[in-house]
């Protein structure tokens, strides 16, 4: 989960009757008001259909390849049959769910129970939505660390709960900043918990810094979970991209954490399928059941086909070494970006997981007179520069102060995200438009 | 949608923390506790897993044949792209928005606009719920006729809505009752209404009973829908199967109501496909833009792959007579099963839409000493009708008092729900069967 081309919606909506206005005549709900749910999002605004038509995409996470052949094969077998057309359990097809108990079991370091502690959800965003919905009161906080994956914040307030947040901390005085350069201040953390606190999200490797939360730093959330009682989200949809001599640690996994920890993967990041939504959940059962009841009423059941396909790549994954393979790929994609952008002489975030990095943008200069659309008018210095970059280079990005809260998001404003789950070509490509930007730069 | 293999979720939870239980370390939201979504419902007590091997399935409603060859081989060619295996956009794939706005424009007797007036969701579950997200306020009161499908009730109360049951009345005093002998009584209907009534579900044709609403019904439920401000939920998804004379009547093209109706949609039971998950909503702006809000945020966006093949399904159903042909063999399955009830000298509801038919079970007598689970005591005496023939005559069904909520659910109790959305020789197999429910017969 990472980008959302989201429809913009009018917010010219209203909770009272206008009398002879029939385009309101029945108000939506006030919860849609709060959450960002109706503003116009960074996904709208750096569009495809609002940037030149030969702009490279590098703004949304998504790939520009197809997933594996022998995964996609399995889906058009699964066509074929009666069966994998028709109604899954709403647990996930019992295929998958084995399939994930084989794969992820070793990872957990126990045997999970394919009854009671996997859920297959409708992608990782249904699964995430679902845990919101099941556990939530009105009032409940919800402490997420900045930036934030942006759909956390209307799925917690659509469920009556109340977002807080904590920034991440760039410790980047160097020349050579690293996604784990940016950290935790744990007295901070520690002040925004509260008596309502009913959660907390860690997301490692995280979105968009790339950063992969160490043991340390996962130790000092777990006791502090422990003290306050607090259910863990952990967002792991990246797991599988975690570079260099760096170690993908899972928070469920501490002493004493496996019970209050659900963990959230998703076959869309894994194998290149993003547009298949399933995704899965694995954690104890005292918080699979009550997810499980959400999930069966809001989707009732994922999508059959596609399940199954999801099955046959994790049965065969291991044999066919495709998880380090694709890791492989995935760091030379990194490398050609950030050799881009060390040609520029620019700085960047280098990412230890996930697929983006972060570009320092604060020396980018734009004349002052730069024609600039409505919709980044009044928004971080970042909206202006991602906009400047691409209608003039001709590379999309994400402006990251849309990933914090109003509070927060001068930290964000330095930095513009750039996603590498493209092909090779295309990313050369962008590195060399990127070039043009020498001409803007002032140090 | 009509049938859900529903997970049974232990119902011991509790909203305060045990002292060293580490089952319940973290409580789960008490919105789980209304609604009956903890509750162990019928399709986990009527699950094939807890019946005799070779037990016919006539309870689910989901088919035992595959989708249409043209349809299926669209998914593959999906499958063979790249796009089409990556992000939709919230709104859903523009093809199958503009497939939507051509093959249901002229039923609507509107040009749809596909930004704003087409919806695709992740089944037509997941679009009702979006629907509830969209427009409930804490306290607003939703009418559903009963029997209800059982989704409606904890998609309702999960989003701090109120149901309230306005029971369907069988009239059904001759040897041939049909599905619109069951009316409503519309004194009992207005009498419903109060201040906080926001929103009223019509789902035509109607799950279980397969009443086709009349116009002069649905032009009696719009008055009262305009007269009190109501959103109407359209729940049309069986619309292609509607029987013999019967006409299927849009309540959305009934004057005035264009603007408060949702019309909800199911590519499952329009190309026998149910663990695809497309479904798809139709309405004016003011409804589907903040049910767009809200479904960006709950699943972010619905399959790719399957959603193109829905689309080529669209595009090509007329020029292949589809649906007059998918209707001529739901007719002809439905007289089998009629007519094995028939030759059985049992009454029935005879449907003239959807895939069911209710069979009156109150001539059915068991064994005093008949030995029924646990999970059966104490409900409707359908309960037991279902559980004895099941493990009797080896062919499931499902009690319809479970669509009724308590106060009314006498109603139900004299009925069992057959679905006819089966291979004919399924049907002819389950026929010779149920003959064997002659000798349990008392008149």
């Amino acid at each position: 989960m990472s980008s959302s081309p989201v429809a913009q919606v009018h917010t010219n909506g209203t909770n009272g009757i206008k009398k002879n206005d029939r385009s309101n005549l029945i108000p939506y709900a006030s919860r849609l008001k709060d959450g960002r749910a109706l503003a116009q999002d960074v996904w709208s605004i750096y569009n495809a259909a609002n940037l030149p038509a030969d702009c490279i995409n590098l703004g949304q996470g998504y790939m520009n390849f197809a997933p594996p052949v022998w995964v996609k094969e399995a889906a058009e077998e699964a066509l074929n049959q009666v069966q994998t057309n028709h109604y899954s359990h709403p647990k996930g097809r019992l295929r998958l769910r084995e399939a994930i108990k084989n794969f992820y079991g070793p990872q957990f370091g126990r045997e999970l129970d394919v009854e009671s502690e996997i859920l297959v959800t409708s992608g990782a965003n249904e699964g995430q939505y679902s845990v919101f919905v099941a556990f939530l009161e009105p009032g409940d906080e919800v402490i997420m660390f900045e930036p934030f994956f942006d759909q956390y914040l209307p799925s917690v307030t659509f469920n009556s709960g109340v977002p807080v947040y904590v920034p991440l901390h760039p410790q980047t005085s160097g020349d050579k900043p690293t996604s784990n350069d940016w950290v935790i201040d744990f007295d901070e953390l520690r002040r925004a918990i509260t008596p309502r606190t009913k959660m907390i999200i860690v997301n490692t490797p995280h979105n968009p810094v790339g950063k992969v939360f160490t043991r340390e730093e996962l130790e000092k959330i777990a006791a502090l979970a422990e003290e306050h009682n607090l259910l863990v989200m952990a967002d792991e949809v990246y797991d599988s991209l975690v570079f260099g001599d760096k170690e993908h640690v899972r928070i469920a996994n501490l002493p004493g954490m496996w019970e209050r920890t659900v963990t959230v993967s998703s076959a869309g990041k894994l194998f290149a399928a993003t547009g298949w939504r399933v995704g899965w959940l694995v954690g104890p059962p005292s918080i699979i059941q009550p997810t499980l009841a959400a999930t069966t009423r809001i989707v009732f059941c994922t999508n059959s086909p596609l399940q199954e396909a999801v099955a046959v790549g994790l049965e065969q994954a291991k044999a066919r070494g495709f998880v380090d393979q694709q890791r492989r790929e995935y760091e030379e994609r990194r490398a050609i970006l950030t050799e881009g952008f060390d040609r520029l002489g620019m700085k960047y975030i280098m990412p230890d997981g996930s697929y983006f990095v972060l570009l320092d943008i604060s020396s980018v200069h734009w004349p002052e007179d730069y024609p600039f659309p409505q919709s980044v008018e009044g928004r971080g210095r970042d909206f202006k520069a991602c906009w400047f970059i691409a209608m003039e280079i001709r590379v999309s990005s994400i402006p990251v102060s849309e990933f914090y809260c109003e509070e927060h998001r001068t930290i964000g404003e330095s930095y513009a995200r750039f996603a590498f789950c493209k092909d090779v070509d295309t990313l050369k490509h962008a590195v060399e438009r990127l070039q043009g930007l020498r001409k803007y730069i002032k140090n």
